[in-house]
Formats: structure tokens, C-alpha cells, sequence
């Protein structure tokens, strides 16, 4: 076998039994060090036994790295994120492409501090993780070996990777040894679940894919009331109580969840290229992106808002393309993280059966001027007669189309 | 007084207070004949009555056009704007902007064939609307005199309305004498309240606001199930019936409306510069808003739907300015009509307290290709040692530059 | 050796001595059926030699076929690019780009007539050329297999393909013996020039790279003055004398020529992900590419032609990145078109050593309105009053934005 | 007379004929203290006669401000702009748009220091300069009150002009009787003329027209070589030399003057709504918009120079129509200088009768690899079999589309 020589690889590592298929994999075809790194993005998955099961593959103390990123996580990718409202086709949040840059980030770092040569990853050949993750490897470490075992290897089929898992004594839970139904990515911002029993656009998800949300049908028949503090474009507390960042979105998924928000069963276009059907659970990040665009809706001049508007939708589908790590998000994260130096307030909400409405928006840098927009004699401060001359000159080219014989903007 | 000369003018009249206000200015201000031009684009109310008033202030009888518009609002402005998926700041259906264009343009149509040589609207000098009217009529009607009688008048207070109304014999409906708490638009795709007692952004809309759907909570407490059918990207049947484009609207909005679906508080940015905050009901365009995504999330090309989502904001704002009439919006509308050749197929949607959730999706033109999604066996459709090439080329400038020295996509 | 089953495969072939050695080595290694398709697309060679080549080399007459599609080249791809006005990455007017996609389509349609199941081109595995072949080959026959024999075989120096050559007969020409100091591609739009000598690109290029124009210091020192007629768009006449696309274009080449115009010496960005130098010869483009946004810059509206700026970048890298058959390059496409309906008249232009400058404009079309634009007295067409209140309301939220602090535009 | 009331306004005075008489229609008309302030920012004039006039006039001396911006205008206005690459309507460098906000920028800080409430400009009713001076002026002081006399008085032939030149004593140069055959200003960046003999955009300008710079064809038959240092996106020294922003400006204006380079014809669209001719000079932008772009291609990464492309118009067009202090400029303006952080290097240029040739550009922060692109074997550099996955995923959406039907991309 001609693979590519290594020498130590940091393999991204979830405790589970694919995972664990392939650090076995990776010793024996590569004959290499294996280095497992597991993350707490807030999946929701005690870490202990994952190092507990590092350990009995035989890895070695020094070699396993378990590490709790959540704070890092939503404060470094989620909220930036979410100052641009990224939203990718007009509605996916992106919670799972927002994740892979910052486990990726971290293995190369791994990497560079135990002198490996190479990364894993256990994400399919089909999927946009792939990318995710290997263009945020590469863009960190230009020189490292990439190894995707499920675009190498011959295990494709369920039977030969439990045969495998016996054959090498890795311990297959109970429950694994049928087929999930569907496949699940979780983090801190989000549940997705694709494939199997989903893979129909045209039949509706069973409830039973829902892990996160109640769902609104079955939410409380009550409105729950909060209020939402942002400084600087970023959530600092909720109901007046300062939270870190991880905490904060923990606390609203906790609302999310309860109260039947944040589902959305989607056909989204991957990167390379098929379309695909996926089920998302983004329980707090959907009463997020509400309450960001409300408290932006007062506080930010009608030029940048629209601006932010038409470049957020190349900015999300660089996120899901995996492109966290390129020059171009970071050149637009520039122009984004620039808009919102006065995007400070509070946002109060109504959360009722998966509805999350504005009740009210305040902010010390309000651009909302009452004395202009009212109704009532505004002494002044709005001359009506200048809106004449503005209707006239904007008018004027399309009134000299109009006599050249295009009429109604004919082209 | 210095005021164009004008013979004979076509008033958009509504028969209620207002514009019989200003019927009577004209008439006495211009010394003019006043031609007056009622639609129903679905406002929900009668329009004998605005007739009898027009005969009452003594409009002869063929200077009263009365018309039925409703048909042609849903074919020719909703429909091809929801081709767009438009929304204005993100949120906005842009209910009152679409319906502007189309009154501008009976207006003008009926001044060409009475001989009219001045137009006039009852829209005042603050808002979006007076610069909707106007631009189209400049566009239709490049030497058409304007005439905006709330930017020229001095009946700026309800009092002196009130006694101009009196002095020259204009009825008032008793519930008119004391001052509407907010301002009221209303079309077949919504209704929009401001002013007065929603001027404060801090404060929640009153329920009495609503005028177009139950609130959520007073939602019924079961999900009603409906299918869409699209053809070329407009909706023409409701659960299998076909429906004329007016007939589908209205049918959507009753669902909406007691589903509680389709209402909207918003602060938006208008183009004379300041901000406003309206409250929105839109119960049968926001059903529709999704199912168009729905139906397009399977049958539009991946590049196509990326390419609609960035041109979205534009072509909305466009609207929202009053930029029908222009021609840069019939170029952005040729792009969006070619795109939805093949955007035909059936949406099935549950609608319960608020939310439109997609229940499935199916086209014969769907994109949507199973075997190449499938978590199962693929027979070799898909490649996935083509993902590694993929993967690589797109990372190759990510690499280059990390080898110059900008790791990670650094600037 | 596991290559593909292939049964009759339809190549690019130009009868020169890279694409000779394609021919044997295709039917040597997959043992199929060749095709010739040689086109005339302009690039200055004799077509009868590759026909007499084909038939040395063994193919049967059916086999082999000879079209010159010059006038279908400029019609249907030149001069819709040109609509676009499209240039990539500032300059580069896309010449090579342009003429793939015409090749791989008639590839196809030959294909399908001969009943081929393969096709072959000769371009490497490091260039664009490749993608724009293969691009095009799948989205007009997505079943088709596609050989791209520089990324399969081993013949990768030139001392194992002259020893390949030599070995099955193929002539080479004794110029062919060395290596060229550099790669040349042509057509009736553009000759471009690259690799070698020309990697360096802190060199200048040497003055024997140039084929197409005498340089502007030896360009002659007199002024030729010409004019281009347009008709909705595409220029048809030339002086007044009417010309098929191809003819004209090969005149303004021709008179691009001689006088040093159309050179470009560029480091671009290929879609690949490596920087590459080009040198390229663009005579009779660069002067029908200023002479078109003469003639729009009088019959365009403004918001028409800033949109057509502002989708020009994504349109130019659509083409060069090989999307000329994706659907969103026709959703553009249509676009542009619909905005050139009124794209008629004349331009007068000096061509002097190298330089290409407007002489006149005219139109019949045209919207420039000489008496709204005058210093002289206007006579009321323009009410200069009016700009105040333009200004005015353009600067309210400049303004209100101030009175909160951010004054001069502060974020 | 109803005016605004104004106890001291700061006028924009050039010392010539027209300021001059606005000054003392200023003084009679508002009865108010008048400041006049003129700038150097390279337009040629002496500023000591300006000086000299305003006390003539009557202005006392703590009440003339006469100062030499030019540093400031083109280290903080253009080179920022150009940073970005920015061109109007695809050819106009923007030399009149950009000095604009800087005279405004003064006028308002010496307002503030004088306890001035008032500005005035001398600019007409129908141009761009009107919006540039006001949009700036109420951005950076909203409650400045704005005089331009040539909207408001009657002064509105050149004989009234003069008539009241001579009631008021003000000095008339002989050359001023007759009236300027057309309209000129002028700055370090450029010179531009409009108007009068130039408004027919059928007829070539008159060389009398060009002041700035010779034509091509009187330049000299000899080819100037010049390298030009950058630093993080700016010149900084030309032939090694370094050079303050405004030397390094005025050195290469001196360049170009004699070899003919940096003429441009345009008929534009005004932001007012019309079209206009103009003619302009900008010799030594025209050749710093080359370098720039030439050492920015080999220093910038892909994403982000093609994301430069696409942002341009939109920033060309903010500073055309006067939001240089418009948040969403300095948005853009901080993606934009971000961006050029590695822009560092040296481009060499040949400068001959017109042209601008680019001869070879080097940076420390290159990003041309040449052993990747190199036709010569590159050792492995890249691995051309990458390709074939690279172009069958982007293929695949195409492939899919073709499968249903819709082949070669059709909609």
C-alpha cells in the first residue's frame, strides 16, 4: 500500500465507535503515533469516556487531549457569526459549519505542540465537514497530511466496520451494533440530523429526530417574557443577569427548547455539489438572530444595514463552504465587526410555541429620532417641502428614459 | 398664489375624510376638474360608497372610475415579487410598497384617456409612499404635474382638516371626528399600522392593532395541514384547487389569519432617511414566502439560488424606494423570471399559532438526487476519492498564502 | 492498468504534435475508436493539415472533422461577453476563457452524432483550460467519460513524448525538435502567451512574445480614425460598411494591430488556486471593449448600468472559471441582454499607438438630454431648487446619525 | 426676504469672480459675518492673490484662512481611495469627487472655531459638487445651516453676475468679461472641464480643452522606465526615492504630463439624475491606478481580490455621490485597508505617449509560487490528478441539472 508516510497523527476523536474504528485504522495502516483530541463544544456528551476509551485503545496519557471549548467556541466563532445575521439559503444557521474551523484550529495546534506531521477527521466523503475541516488544516499548517479514512478506506459497509471494531476489540455499545436511523452533529449552537430515514424531501420528519426543542405543538400554552442586553453586537446578559458567552446561548437554548423554537427541516445545495436534506434544532440561536436584527434595527444607519444585508449572503456560504480560515471571511468580518460599535441595547421578546417576537427595543446609541417619523407636529424638525426636490431628482432619470420613448423603466 | 397651472387632475380617493379633503383643495386651490380613481386592491373595503361620495362632492359621473384591481396586484406585482423572494431589512414582505406602483399606474393610464394633465395622492410629505406614487407616475408620465397636497397644504392639523371638511360640507363619519390612534394601510397581502400610539420602538403594539390575523395565542390549538402547487414559480392551486392568483391570495390569508401567522413589528429604515416602526400583518404572503423557498429548495441549481439570495436585497430595496417603474428592476426581474422555469412542483405546509412549518417538497423537476446523498450503498454515483481533489485545489491559495507567512487566512 | 471502458472518444485535436501523440496514446491505452474535431476558431493556422495529419495517423474520413466556427465564436460567445463588458480581475478581457466552451459543445455534438461515449482534450492538469473543457463536457452530457490523457499518462517531459512520438510515427516537425521558450493559445479574439521565459514576473516580456500587434513604439505615428456602429449591443459596421461578427472583428483586429494595441502583460489568479503569468494580445477586442461602454455611456440609465457594473466581477469569473453552460452564467446573461435593447448608434474613435480614445458618441437612443445638463440657461427644464431638498433628505440620516454622535459618518 | 438667519458663515472662497460676489451677496443678503477659507489642494493657483482679495473685500484678517492641504488630501483621501482600486463607471478616477469632502471637512472645523452657524460653496444647482459639499457638511456638524447661493439667487446670467460685480467693487480680471468657453477644477489628483463648448458629446474635444496634460501624439517618441516602492497598499517612493503622498502625487503627475498619459472622454451619470460630459486629466492617478493593481496581483490572495472587484462600484459610487462621511464608506473603507496589509513591493512601468505598461512587479510578499505554476517539473508541488476531483464536484451540480433535463446549463 503506497499511502503517504506519517510519522504522528492528532485525530479528532468523539469516543464513539467510528472514531475508534479509525484510530485503530490509522495504527495499522500508517503504522503511526496516534494523538486523540476530544472537545467539549457542548454537544451535550460527558468527555470522561472518551479519554477513558483512548486509554484502553492504548493511547498514551501524554497522547490524549480533552478539552472544554465552549466559551471559545461562541465567543470566537458563534458570536462574530452572528453579528453578520448569517444565514445560509435564506434560513440554515449554520450551527454545524461553524464548528469545524475551531476543532480544526485546534488540532493543528495539537499538532504543532506534540511535533505531528498529520490530522484525521471521521467525516465522510460526501459531506461539506470534509472541507470544513481540511481547508481550515490546510490554511493553518500548508505542509501537514490530511487523512480521511472514509474517503481511504474499504470499510464501507456497517458489517465490515463492526467487524473490524471485534477483530481489534474495540468495545461496540448495545445500541450501536444496528444502524441510527439518521446521522446527528451537536454543538453548543445547534442539533443536525441527515440521511436514512430523512433522506425523502418529501416526507416529514418524525418527531422522534428532534432531540433538542419540544416541539411547538407540544411547548407550554404560555408566553415566557426576556430581555436580551447586547454590547458591541454581542449578547452580554439575559433578563439583566450577566452571562459568559457560552452561558448565555446555554441559557437560551434552555428557552429555545422549551418553548418549541428553532426547528427548521431544510434542502440545502453542500459544496460539493448535491443537494442534501437536513433537520436542525437551533433552539437558542434562533431567538439570537431575531433579537440581534431588533437591536440593530435602532441602533444602525439604513446605508450599513443594507450593506451588511447584500454581503451576508456571500459571508454565510463562506462559513458553510469552510472557508472560516480565508482572507475573504476574515476581509469581511473586518467591514462587519466595524458596523457594530454601537449596536448596544436591549431587546425584550416573547417566546411562545416556537414564535419569538419583538415586544420592544432600547438603546442609549437609538438612531430612531420620534421627532421625525411622528405623526404629530414634529416643530420643525422635518421640512415635508424637501421631499418634493428628492422625489424630483431621483425621478429625473427616469423621466428622461420616459420622453426617449421607455416608459415604466422599459429597457 | 403661485401655483402650477393645472386643468383637470386624477386624485387617487379613497372616500374617506381625507381624501375628500383634498378633492375639495384641489377643486379650490387649482380651479381645476378633479377626475377621482378608486381600487379595490383588497383592502377589504367597499367601494360604492366611495363612489356615492365622489357624486356627493360633485364629481360628474364620468370622471369617477371605480376598479377592481385585485387580480392584477397578485398576477402582475405580488407574484413576480415573491418570485424574488423579497424581503426588505431582512424581514418586511414589503406589503404596502408593491401596491403603490399599480394605483400610480391606473392613475396615469385614466389621466391619458380623460386627458388629465396632473395627478395627486392623499400620502404625506414623511413617508415612503408619496415617493411610490410619484416616481412611477414620472416614469409613466414624464410631463405629468404632481400634485401632493399634504407637502403644499396648510390643514396640518386635525382641527383645521376638520373645519375645511365642514366649511365646504364634506360629511364626517362620526368615528372620524376624534383622531385614529394609528394609521392603517391595508391591501390583499397585508396591512400595516403606525404612528401615534406605536411611535415609542420600546413599546409593544397593542393587540387592538391587529387587524388581519388572531395573535398566536388566540391561534387555534391544532395544526392545519395544506399543499401548494407552484407552476414556474408562482402558486396556482391550494390542496389541488386551482385558484386564480387574487382567489389563492385570499385563500392563504384566511388560513394564515387564524392561524396567527404573518405579523410583524418592525423599525425600518425609510428612504426620505428616518426610521419607522411599523407593525406588519401579512397572514397569506409570509405562508407564501415559504413554500416559494420550499419549492425553489428543490428544484433551483445551487448557483441560480445563491445568485437570487445575493441580488434579493437589492431588488427589495428597489421596491421599497418605489423603484418599480426603473428599469434596473426590470433587469433584475428578467434574472428572476429565467430562474423559474423549472420552479413547479407541490409544498405541504403545517400551519399552527404562528408558524409555517414544511411538512415535504416534491417536483418533477426536482434536483434533488437520492442516490447521491444516501448515506446507503451509492453504486458508485458519487466518488468520494473526487472530494479529495476537490478539497485540495480549493485549498491550494489557502496553502500558498500560509506558506507566505499568513497562516489561518490572515490578511 | 484499470482504466475506464471507453468505445469511441471524440478529441480536440490541432493536428500539432501534442495532440498527435494524444491521438495514438488514447488508442493505444483505452483501446477505443478516435475522432478528430479540429476548429477553426481564428487562431491564424491552416485547418487542411490537421485533416491530412488525422488521416496519416490513421483515421478513418467519417472520423475526422474539420469546421470552421468563426463566426458562430464571435456571434454567440464574443459578443455576449462583450455585452457584460466583462473583465477579469480588472483587465484580462478573457479571451482563452471564452473560446472553451464552444469547442467542448461542438465535442459533444459530435459525440452524440457519431455515437462517441468519450471525449479528450489536450490541455494539463495545472491550467484553467482543463475546467472549461470538462465543465462544459458535463453540464451538455453529464454520462460522457472524460479523458484529460496530461493528468493520466507518464509521457510528462518532452523527452518521453518525442520518444512516444517517434516510436509510433508521428511526424515532428523539426521546429518541434526544441522546445518552444513558451506556450501560445489563440483565436479570433486573442492570442495569449505563457510558461517559460514568461514565469518570472518581475521580467518584462521579450518583445519576440508578441504575435498579434507591433508594439506601440513601433506602431506607426499617425492617427486612424474609425467608427463602430451598434445595434442593440453588438456592434454590426465599421465605417458604415455593415459586417458579419467574425468579419468585423477580424477588421478591428487587424487595425488593432497595427497600431500596438491590446497588449497585456498580467498575473492573474486561476481558478485552480495558483497565481499564473500571461501575456496577452487582445487588438480588435480592446477596441470594440472601449467603444461599447462609449456607446451604453449614452443609452444606458444609470441604475441599469452601475448594476451591470457591479454584476460584471461575478459574470467575468463565471467565464473564466469555466461556468459559460451553468445556469446562473444564463440568469445573467439574461440580465445583460434585456438591459442593451436601446445599446444602438455610433462611436468615433482615434486608435493611435496603442492607445484607443472616443472621438464622439451617438445615438439615436440616446438619454443624454443636452438641455437639462447645459450651462446656459435651461428654460426651466431643470428646477435647481430641487437639488436642496434632494440633498436635504439624502443627508437625514447622515445627520441624525451625527446628532447621536457619530458625526463625519463614524461607525 | 424670508432667509434662514445666520450670524457668520464660512464661505468656501477661491478668490476669483464668482466667491467673490457670493461673499458680498453673502454679506448683503444675510447681513452676516463672512469667513472665507481657501485651500491649496494642488490646483495650481497662488493662494496669496486669494488672501489679498478677501481683505480687499473687506474681510478682516482674523477671518481669512488660507491653507495648504495637500499632504492631508492625499494621504487621507486618495490613497485610501485608491487602495481600493476605485473607478466610476468603469473609467473615471474620481480626481474632482474626492477633494470635495476634505474642503468640507475644513470648512466645518474652522466653523466650529470661528462659532461660525453657516456654510456656503459656490457650487451650481445641477451638479455632484453641491451634494459632495453638503452631505459632508451635515454629516459632520447637522445643524450647520447651508447657503448655496447659486440655488437661491438671482444672479443667474453672466451679466447680472458682472452688473453686480461692479455695483459692489469687486476687481474683474480682463480675461473674466468674456466667459469661459467651459468649466474647469482642478487638483492635485486632477483637472477636470466641463460644460459650454463641451456639452455635445458627438463633437472630439478641443486639445484647447487639456491642461494637465500634452496628447499622446505630441509626447516625446521615447519610453520613460519608473519604479514605483509600495507600502501596505501605498506609493512611498518612486526610482527609490521616497516622497511624501503629495510630492510622490505631484512627481508622477509630472511624468505623465509629458507622456500624454491619463486623458479620459466620459459622458457619466450625476448622482442629480442627468447625464454629463466631461473631460478629465489625470496623469499621475492614471499611472499609480496600474501600479497599484499590478503589485496587488501578485500580493493579494484571490478571495480577497476578487471580493476587492465586486465591493469597487459600490464604493466608486458612495464617494461619486458624496458619502465619503457616510458610515457605509468607512464600512467598506475598513475591508478595504485591511486588505492591503501585505501590498508591499515594487512595480516597474514603462510610461509611452499614453501608455502605462506594466514591465515587472516584485514583492517580499509575493504569493506567486512559481514552482507551482511552472510549466517545467515542479517536484511534485502540485499533484495534477487533484484536478479531476476538483472539477467533478463543481461539475456535479451541472451533471445533476443535464440528468433532469436541463443540459448545458439551461434554466
Amino acid at each position: 500500500m503506497s499511502k503517504t508516510s506519517v510519522k504522528k497523527v492528532v485525530l479528532a476523536y468523539s469516543g464513539g465507535l467510528d472514531t475508534s474504528v479509525i484510530l485503530k485504522w490509522l495504527q495499522e495502516t500508517y503504522g503511526c503515533e496516534v494523538v486523540t483530541f476530544t472537545a467539549d463544544l457542548g454537544q451535550g456528551e460527558e468527555l470522561g469516556p472518551a479519554r477513558e476509551k483512548a486509554r484502553l485503545l492504548g493511547i498514551r496519557e501524554e497522547n490524549i487531549f480533552v478539552e472544554d471549548l465552549r466559551e471559545e467556541f461562541v465567543r470566537d466563532f458563534v458570536f462574530p457569526m452572528f453579528r453578520a445575521n448569517a444565514v445560509y439559503e435564506g434560513l440554515y444557521l449554520l450551527g454545524t459549519s461553524i464548528a469545524r474551523p475551531l476543532i480544526a484550529k485546534r488540532q493543528i495546534e495539537i499538532a504543532e505542540a506534540v511535533g505531528a506531521d498529520a490530522v484525521a477527521h471521521g467525516a465522510t466523503g460526501k459531506g461539506n465537514d470534509q472541507v470544513r475541516f481540511e481547508l481550515s488544516y490546510y490554511a493553518l499548517k500548508p505542509d501537514v497530511t490530511v487523512i480521511a479514512p472514509w474517503r481511504e478506506w474499504t470499510l464501507t459497509s456497517r458489517t465490515a466496520l463492526l467487524e473490524f471494531a471485534e477483530k481489534h476489540q474495540i468495545p461496540i455499545a448495545k445500541d450501536k451494533r444496528g444502524e441510527a436511523p439518521f446521522s446527528v452533529d451537536a454543538n453548543l449552537l445547534h442539533s443536525s440530523s441527515e440521511g436514512k430515514i430523512l433522506e425523502d424531501p418529501a416526507q416529514e420528519a418524525d418527531e422522534i429526530v428532534y432531540q433538542r426543542t419540544v416541539s411547538p405543538m407540544a411547548a407550554p400554552d404560555r408566553v415566557t417574557e426576556i430581555a436580551i442586553d447586547f454590547k458591541e453586537g454581542d449578547p452580554v446578559a439575559i433578563n439583566g443577569e450577566a452571562l459568559s458567552p457560552a452561558s448565555l446561548l446555554a441559557r437560551l437554548n434552555a428557552l429555545g427548547r422549551e418553548n418549541g423554537i428553532g426547528r427548521l427541516d431544510l434542502v440545502e445545495n453542500r459544496f460539493v455539489g448535491m443537494k442534501s436534506r437536513g433537520v436542525y434544532e437551533t433552539p437558542g440561536g434562533t431567538i439570537l438572530a431575531v433579537a440581534h436584527r431588533a437591536i440593530e434595527s435602532i441602533t444602525l444607519d439604513r446605508g450599513v444595514a443594507h450593506l451588511k444585508d447584500e454581503l451576508m449572503p456571500r459571508y454565510a456560504e463562506l462559513i458553510y463552504n469552510g472557508f472560516w480560515f480565508a482572507p475573504e471571511r476574515r476581509m469581511l468580518q473586518a467591514a462587519i465587526d466595524a458596523s457594530q460599535a454601537h449596536v448596544t441595547g436591549r431587546v425584550r421578546l416573547k417566546l411562545y410555541k416556537g414564535n419569538v417576537m419583538v415586544a420592544g427595543r432600547e438603546s442609549p446609541h437609538s438612531l430612531y429620532a420620534m421627532k421625525y417619523v411622528t405623526f404629530e407636529d414634529d416643530q420643525g424638525a422635518y421640512d415635508q417641502a424637501d421631499a418634493k426636490g428628492f422625489i424630483r431628482l431621483n425621478a429625473l432619470r427616469l423621466r428622461l428614459g420616459a420622453m426617449a420613448g421607455r416608459k415604466g423603466g422599459a429597457l
